[in-house]
């Protein structure tokens, strides 16, 4: 028998960064593209390997997003991270493919009003798009991933409840159109323990491997409680947001996605490997303040530290 | 057979509010009397039927405590309301006893020398003590329940990682002195969830359903998650904190005992009854905040407001 002499790290938790996308797009001051990269490089020392860096979407309806082709060009360079973006439409898809991501996001929102006021498009004409960038993909990108964030799944705060039954219906017509994953994302923190089981079991059942992960926000202080709810139902990866970035639509403490640096703390206390040094992390908390000087950064384990004696997962086996 | 013609409410999760005792007791302030008998008031009318409403300490250790006794006498003629109280040693009991409580809680830290450095007691010591409290319960006030609060049952700041062995076999000793029911407490908030689940089930293996309810804190952001792995393994009651009350020891939003609005909103979200009514525990926020102006109330259900299309667990049936 054969063992290998290097010990290769595995990592039992996916965990995404979306905080240059969905946290910067969510604060009104444009970070500049220097600090930008410098805060990646930050994020990807401490560990982490997969990056949403930022939106192609019109620099009219999101400034801050403007600087998205040389933040993908500088992040393509960073051994070892995958780059992803978020893209509205086919239009945008291509001006992904053609910077080299490895993988885009379209956000397709299970609330027709939702998705009407979020992207100005209706369910078949989203779906329409969907299939057109997977074409374009299935043509010349071959090896770009083509994802889709389910958004509103757990709820809406236009439509209200959102029927489990039109989630699954749109995760097969989504599935349907030949993409790679779908995320379902919790996008006003409407979400529940018990609902994010029950909801996450049946897509699993209908689109299997598909859904593997998950897009929580933190809103109503039950981000993580949804994680604990998420792993019980073979959910293995998760967005989260570098110090909560944009999320206090609300008073302070009130956040958006979900703290990577908490989610992180989470998963490694329950002996899952995550592949990111927690304490590198809450460092680059310094490289975000100074590219962003007003913006409150949020998270418990930033404040209080690691526990006393505390053992990452990796070196606990 | 026979059915009753009223419907009697059933509790599926009891929530016990301990603000006005570990939330009082971390400010350094302390709040007047009859502000502190609006408050309880106010809590208990959002259909808090547990609260533990002080604790009979030295006066010149927590003087914030020093009206114990008023706010017991208060909170006895409130209908329906069960009140506790915590206390340090037997002669605070005998005075806890003649108050007329419900119930008392007795801290017993796992860590010895959280134990010494907390109550100036070895384990022999507070051990006896226990033994002498349920004694005099037997022999004087056989109707009043003795608890033991089982601090650092998960970690200790001063002695790092309490090994699982030992929390079971306190619990033991604990259990052996004749007690009523043992509530391990995550004094420091370094619990996560696998670590909750684990060392629940094997509490409860060994002294059964005494071991009925959790003190969580939230320092480290894992408190709602730590709810979600309790449920998972039998416990049906929670400490909790009105506004999070009690715990900024480090920056704003890093909270002490976990949130009262937040739990109430989590377990009502998973379908579980608690009898609290979310918009009147929120109104309530006011009524402390008149008492006590200078401290920062936590929580998000407050500022996020609860989802559209929101139905408790009671409703929902």
């Amino acid at each position: 028998m054969w063992f290998p002499s290097v010990v290769v790290s595995i990592e039992d938790v996916m965990v995404v960064e979306v905080g240059p996308r969905d946290g910067l797009q969510s604060v009104a001051r444009t970070m500049a593209t220097a600090a930008k990269l410098r805060w990646i490089d930050a994020l990807a020392a401490a560990g982490l390997d997969h990056i949403q860096v930022g939106s192609f979407v019109s620099p009219r309806a999101l400034p801050q997003m403007a600087d998205c082709a040389d933040v993908v060009r500088h992040a393509l360079t960073i051994p070892g991270l995958r780059v992803s973006v978020l893209v509205p439409n086919l239009w945008y898809a291509r001006v992904a493919f053609d910077a080299g991501v490895h993988a885009l996001t379209i956000p397709v929102s299970v609330s027709e009003p939702h998705s009407i006021s979020n992207i100005r498009k209706t369910h078949d004409e989203i779906l329409a798009d969907v299939r057109a960038i997977v074409a374009l993909r299935d043509a010349l990108h071959q090896g770009t991933e083509v994802e889709v964030g389910l958004a509103t799944a757990f709820g809406c705060t236009i439509q209200g409840v959102v029927p489990e039954d039109d989630v699954v219906r749109m995760a097969l017509r989504v599935a349907d159109c030949g993409i790679d994953a779908i995320h379902p994302a919790d996008t006003v923190g409407f979400a529940g323990p018990a609902q994010v089981r029950r909801l996450v079991r049946r897509l699993r059942e209908e689109v299997g491997e598909k859904c593997a992960s998950l897009h929580l926000h933190d809103t109503r202080g039950q981000g993580l409680a949804n994680v604990v709810a998420a792993l019980d139902v073979g959910i293995r990866a998760f967005d989260s947001s570098h110090a909560g970035l944009g999320g206090c639509p609300y008073a302070p403490g009130a956040t958006g996605n979900i703290v990577t640096e908490d989610l992180v703390f989470l998963l490694e206390s329950m002996g899952l490997s995550t592949g990111v040094d927690i304490e590198r992390l809450v460092e680059a908390r310094a490289v975000l303040a100074e590219g962003l000087p007003e913006v409150e950064l949020v998270g418990h384990i930033a404040d209080a530290g690691l526990p006393k004696g505390f053992v990452p997962a990796a070196a606990a086996r």
